[in-house]
Order: C-alpha cells, then sequence, then structure tokens
C-alpha cells in the first residue's frame, strides 16, 4: 500500500511503492492508481498556501478548491480533501489521477467536484494548476449575457475571452456540481484554450502555467468582475475602453512574471 | 422552581423537575410553562456559537435573533436573552414554550420579536431552528416588487419561492416589530412552507430542519441578495439565467449535507 | 484659571472654579466663558468612547466630531479637541459655550467647525449630542434631487425627513466648511425640528436626546443610505414600500430605548 | 561606491561621497548617478510608512508605488526597490536620477514603471511626491467618457479636473506599462498642471507638495470616485450638486493643511 507522509516543514514527503490491493472507487471495483511519485514537501506546503491565500483574498468562502498537477506525473494531480480552504495544511493534500481516484485516501474524503481538475488537466496539458471557486462579484457574469472584459492589465487574460459552462444545456436539470468525469469533459470541453470560465449559477474556473499564475488569475477575474460590473453601470450602453486582444496579449506576459510578487505578499499574509 | 445550569464546557446542563409558582407573564397572572427538560451543554454550546457566527458573518449587527426547537420537546424552544448576538454565552440561553413565555427568566430580559420564533415552530413542525435577521443587502428586496431569485447552488432555498411579510396589510401602522402572537401567527402564515421569507422595511426569516441549516440559509440568503442586484443591474430588464425550480431542489439536498462543512469552518472563526 | 482634570477610571473630573484672564478667542480680546461646572469621569469617558465608535463603525475616518451638552449647563457642550475620532481620550475633551468659545483650551486645537454644534445646541434645546461625518454613503444623498427615506425601522427617525443644507445658497462658493458662528446658524436654522440633515457636498449631521441615541442615528444614516441605494436601483422609477410617516414615528420610539443594546455592543468593540 | 545605510530609528542615514564605476544600465553602458546627498532617516520612514498607509487603506494592493522628490536635490527622487508595498522598509528605498537610472542599486531591483514618477518629477517642480496605484474604484473612470468631478470638499482637488492618459494614443498595443522615458514623457504631459490623473485600462496618478498630501489625495480621488459612481447611479442623468471650480480651489487649500490629521491617523495604523 501507498504511504502518503507529509514532513512539512523540513524535508521532503513521498509515497511508498508498495502496490496497493484493489479497492471500491466510485462503484465499481478498479485497482487504485499508482502514486506518480514523491513530492517535495515545499510543493505541498505551496499548494495549501494557495488554498488559505484564496480565502483571505475573499476568492472562496466555506466552498471552493485549488489543486496542482504532479511536478513529476502529468497525469497525477494533487489536491486537498474535502475541507473548508481556509483549514488546508500540506497533511490534507491528497494525490489522484485524471480519473479522479485518489491514491491513497486513507478514510479522507473528497472533493464531489474534483472532475472539474481531472478533467482539465487531461485536456489542457499546458495548465499546471486550477481554482474553482464562487467569487461572488463573478457570478452575476454567469447568469447574463454580457461577455467579461479585461478591465486593467491585471486581469489582461480576461481579454482571450471568458466563456460560461452552463451545466443544463447538456444535462438538464441537476444539483449544478460537477461531480463526474462526463460532467468534467463537457466542462473542459467548453473552456478550450482559455485561462478562465464562468459557470453558469454556480462560480468560475481559472487556470494557469503555474500555482502562482493561477491563483493570481483566480484573484483578478474576482476584482476585474467587480470593476466591470461599476464600469458598465457607469457606461449605461456608451463605450468601455477595455483592453484589446492585444494589449491583453501582451499584459499578459508581464503579468506572468509579476505574479510573484503577489504571491510573495499573500504568502506572507496568510502566515506561510 | 426551575434551574438553568450550564456546565457548558465539560457535560450537561439541566433544569430541575420542581414545579413553579404562577408568575406575572405579559400582563396577566397564569402559570409558567414546565420545562421541556434537560439540555445537553453541546446544543447550548452550538446556539450560542450560531448567534456569534450570524454576526461575524455580517447578517446581524447588534440586532437579530437565532432560536432552536428544544431537542425533547417539540413544544419547547431555545433562544438568548435579549443581547447583541455577538455577546451570547451558553449562559443566556432560555426556554420559552410556543406561546413564548419564558420556563424560567431568573430576571433577563426576552427579545420582543420572540413572536417570530414560537410561532414558527408552532405552524413548521419540520422547523428545527429560526434565524430573524436585518442583513442589509436583504432589506431592499423587501420594498420592491422584484422576487428574490436563487443566482447559485448555495442559494438554492431561493428557488423555492421567498414570500414577502408586509406587516402594515394586517395591522396597520405599527412600530414594525413582530411583538405579539397575533403578529408571529400572521407572519408563520404568510411563510406557509418555504424557508426563508422578508419582511417588508425590517429584515428576513431563515428556518431549517437543523441549526446549521437554518445559520447557512441566513447567510446565502443575504450572500444571494447581494448577487442578486449585481446581476439585476448588469441585466437591464434583460433574462437571468438562474436556478430553475428543479435544479433548485437537487442544489438543496446537497446543500443540506454540505452547510456542514461551512458550520465547522464558521465556528473556528468565532472561537467557539 | 480653570483646571480639567480627568481622573478617568477611578472617579471625578472637574473644573476648579478660578476665574480666567480674558483671552484673545478668534480675532477681538473678549473673556473666556466660565465652565458650566465639574463633569463625572464616566461622561467623558462615554464621549471619548462615541467617538471611537463613530471610526469603528465606519461613519468618521481620520475627519469628523461628536459633542454633547454639557450634564449640568445647557449652554455648555463638550467636545474633543481637533484630532482624529479614533484617537480622542478622555483627556482630549474640552468644554465650549454656544458661542463656540472654548472655557479652557490649555494650547490645545478646536474643530474649525465646532460651529455645527454649538448652533444646534443653542437653537434645539431638546437635543444633547451632535455627529458630525462624511460616511461615504450619506454623501451622494446631498447632491441630488432625491430625499432619503426610511429603508427601515431600524432608521426610523429617516422617516421625519431629513433636509439639504447647501451653503453655497447663503454663502456663495466657500471652503466648504462651517468655521464660523454665522454658517453654523444658518445650518441649525435648515435642520429645524428634525434628526438628521445633508450637508451639500460634504457630509451630515446627526442629533439625538441623549449620546448613544445620536450615535445610533449616525450609524443608520449611513446604513440607511447603503440601503437607499441598492433598493433605488433595484426599484427603476417604481414603488418603494419606505416606511411611511406613522410607521417612522411609532417604531423610532422603539428605538429609542434599544439603542442601549447597539451602544453596549458598539462600547465593547472598541475596548471601552 | 556608494553606501545606502539605514539607521531607520536612531540617526540619519546617508550616501557615501565615493565616485562610482560606470554599470550597464537599461542596455548602453553610461555613468551611474551621484547621490544627491544624505537623507536623513525620518524622511526614508515616512517614505516606507507612506507605501504601507497606502496599503492599509487599499489604494494598492501588490502593486502600485509612491515616490518622492529628494530633500535636497530636485533632480534626484526616493523610490523602494520593487516589492509589495505592505512591505516596505527605510531599508529598501533606493534614489534614483529623472532619467530613472538608480544611484545605488546594490543588486536590488527597480519598478518598471518608476518612469512615471521620474518623468513627473522632471515635468513639474511643484511636485514633490508621487503615487501610482490601481485602486479600485477608480479604474473605471477610465474607460468610460464620464470625466470625474469632487463629489465632497475631501477630494477638493478634483475640481480642478482629472484628465485621462491613453496610452494606445501615441503608442498603440502595448503591455500598458509605463515602463522607458518616452512614456513616461508622454504622461506627464497628459497630467499638465492637475493634481491626480487617470490611466486608461491601467490606474490612476496623484501628486502634491508634499508627500502626506500626495497620499492624501491618492486614498480621496479613490473615495471620490466610489461616491461617484453612486451618486451617478443615483442621479440617473440628473443634476450632480458637485463642488465647483472656486470651491474646490478653497477648499483644497484647507485640506493641505487638514491632510496632517490624517497622515498622523494612518501612520499610527501602520505601527510606524
Amino acid at each position: 500500500m501507498r504511504l502518503f507522509r507529509c514532513a512539512c516543514h523540513s524535508g521532503l514527503s513521498y509515497w511508498s511503492n508498495v502496490a496497493r490491493a484493489p479497492a471500491d472507487v466510485g462503484g465499481g471495483t478498479r485497482a487504485l492508481p499508482r502514486s506518480g511519485g514523491p513530492v517535495d514537501a515545499s510543493v505541498l506546503h505551496d499548494l495549501a498556501a494557495a488554498s488559505r491565500i484564496l480565502a483571505d483574498q475573499g476568492v472562496v468562502d466555506a466552498f471552493g478548491h485549488v489543486s496542482m498537477r504532479h511536478p513529476s506525473d502529468p497525469n497525477r494531480f494533487l489536491m486537498s480533501r474535502s475541507l473548508a480552504p481556509a483549514l488546508v495544511t500540506p497533511d490534507d493534500i491528497m494525490e489522484y489521477d485524471l480519473d479522479c481516484d485518489c491514491v491513497d485516501a486513507q478514510g479522507r474524503g473528497s472533493f464531489l467536484e474534483r472532475f472539474i481538475h481531472g478533467e482539465i488537466f487531461r485536456k489542457r496539458p499546458d495548465v499546471m494548476a486550477v481554482v474553482h471557486s464562487h467569487s461572488p462579484n463573478v457570478i452575476p457574469f454567469g447568469l447574463i449575457d454580457t461577455p467579461m472584459r479585461a478591465m486593467f492589465h491585471n486581469a489582461a487574460f480576461v481579454a482571450r475571452g471568458v466563456p460560461v459552462f452552463d451545466i443544463h444545456e447538456k444535462f438538464g436539470a441537476t444539483d449544478m456540481l460537477v461531480g463526474n468525469s462526463e460532467k468534467g469533459v463537457a466542462l473542459a470541453e467548453k473552456l478550450g484554450d482559455k485561462d478562465v470560465m464562468l459557470m453558469r449559477a454556480h462560480g468560475s474556473v481559472a487556470t494557469g502555467p503555474s500555482l502562482p499564475v493561477a491563483v493570481f488569475r483566480a484573484v483578478y477575474t474576482e476584482v476585474n468582475a467587480r470593476l466591470q460590473f461599476q464600469t458598465a453601470m457607469l457606461a449605461g450602453g456608451g463605450n468601455i475602453a477595455a483592453l484589446d486582444a492585444e494589449e491583453g496579449r501582451l499584459a499578459d506576459e508581464v503579468n506572468l512574471k509579476s505574479s510573484a510578487r503577489a504571491w510573495d505578499l499573500w504568502k506572507r499574509r496568510v502566515g506561510f
């Protein structure tokens, strides 16, 4: 059986290579996935920090989650057990394969909506981290016909376009949750090659080529939504001089670097 | 005389079974109600926590109150003495019958509007907890003709409909308070079988099959109101893709379980 | 010379009865006013608390002030020296006559706009405390033609009407400050018999028959303004079911008592 | 080589007068600028405080910066190394000439947008301090045709007019950053003789004849923007009784003095 050990503030955590017995996962009996290999404690530490940063920045409340691709195995990802984001510690991080089966749950519960993460990681090899949230200013834009636009350079990634995933289109009336692979596939399909996506009457998804960038985008998607609300109200039906596509592309290149400054500040704020 | 003892962090609190002498209650002299029996300290602790959570989450300020049905007697309920919600401790919890007479006040004052709670508990056997608040984003929806709708899955209970109680309809010009049984009856009548209700120029009521669910609904009624404000503004007169009734029903089933995650987080935040 | 001694946490503070020499006040040389007599330390303590409460509740920032009529001399009032409200201590409280001359400044600076307070105390014997603030949600209502209305029972005093004082009407272009008696008189005139008043492009004034009630009204004027903003936006031009005059009158009677609950909570929050 | 020593809480910091070797700056090799001379530690302390105040007041988040002209050399200015504003200490302050070359970087990174500061200091001898921020309520006014107006006396400086700098006008599609002298010149040109300026899809600039006044203006530009949003919404297309030009001029004279009260409070809040 694989072991998950987190030696959080001092060294490496790792999974042993002992094969595990098959286990019951989500109905049928199938073999538990093998681990993608040991993960440095600093990685788990950063992922827990990301979770707390999102809470501290008002992007998540009691709900929402963040994941990252396994550093040494692109077919695995890391994500907390089912827990309020503000409470996540490195010890709560679990490993999943892209079918969202847990490598070694040790009796801990998984987020129902981990399929958002697994299917995006499967479809988008460039994505290294995913945030799912219900950040409040963003939700209105998933309920109306007005598309999100980039109100300032920090939200430059918005200029590439923000699709809206409506689970009702393909699945009819549901509990709104992306609670299985089929729904995750449809969601990842709708995301396409974009960086962020709205989910109708639910929330949103932000992705990035690194954990800090995904967190940065989740935060500034929320900020941008509040800005766009105010701007749209003030503009009436008039012109809004948002970033155009090329400005967005150029500004996002800078953000990919400058997001490190935000990451450092935000980590400090949550005491990590 | 009945005793109310709270052994808050270590064991059970209880009322003795000694009969009490009649006392003056609300004008006429009538016998004080008998207690519904001893209540576990953890219950009182949770009710005090609920009060503080509502303050911490911005649902109540100096005013507002939360109650729960007595665990072993459906004709009794528990509620703090008249006190700002952020200050409530287990020792402040008192027991009432459904006429809102206090079992053993010990000289402590009662909330004027306890009749909101008593009459809902009388009319709605399924309701186990009631929150009354003036949470700010909700109040506007009690003053206009636009009904509240569910903007996202966490507020799924809104999809069942949110009536508006206007005390003026039946009682003319008043001090706006539900300060006697007759007004409480009218309010409970208007609530019908719904989960939440607005009170014109006053506030709102949220109910639930458990204390954590009632608190969850009070919090997300407030969140939903803010979301609907922004969404309605952005939509102009256009379409809003809110939860439909069936989506609301399905999503609320999930919330009944996932509200525990919020409850655990919120309790920690207030140090309970 | 009069002495001002604050024995804040233990007993009485008092002014000695020694006559003072004439001093230069605001230009001409005239005799300094006599003190209205010693003031209990708890009064000074409460006035400092009021100042900090207003800061804690977001009614004042670095600017704004609160005063109360002298407990034993209706022709004197108490007010902090010129200082950010969050920093006021009992030792900062000074005594003024209704001409706004300080009894014993001891070199400490006075607020430029103390004439707001002095002239209201002169014209309105029923007013025992005055708050002047620039609380943000209120300011817009001083700039437009829409009158404030009472959105809920806690703001019942608004139902009596909220006049707008435009300093430009009588004084033309100024620095907007009520910096002398003449301007104070015009302001008090416009207030008339109302409880609160807006000041165009500046802020507002709240009064009350006691210090806690004036503070309560300052807080709920701000809350009500935010509520009215949202309600007016949602209503479009449609009906708003605000408190009517009689509801306002009845609800305000309750507030005069229940404001004590808010006062107790707010004092605790600021550690007083 | 020049030394920068900060003896922050006890005395003077200074640069030695030893000439430095030429260094590579921004492409070509040119001589490093000479220092404008030693700077009192209290000055560095205040500039670090300004940075933290702007963060505490919600004007800057992880981004934004504040600078001041060198006290004894008008051709030099002081500014933090590239760092989140909430983290700046006196030791992080560096000296630049008006070409934005650093006197003695000691390997520390410079803000990309220091040219905002350098070119304003060059063009405007009356300006002693500059704040650049992305404060959220201000951004919408850089995206629409509605000019900012002064909603109350604390924002009196707005009454002189607030130009909007659109980097696209002269430079086409860019990363939106004022990252070289040419762009800084265009920005300073657009500012003209005004106190504050918006930057389209980016943020704003506030200036002042002293550090506290520039900070005061940055804070109240943000406050005023929120007020104008609400006022404009409530007014519909109707009249807004904003400060007129003469009222603005007169009120600003008062602010130049009263801003000290805000500065003292704000410094205390950040523990400086």
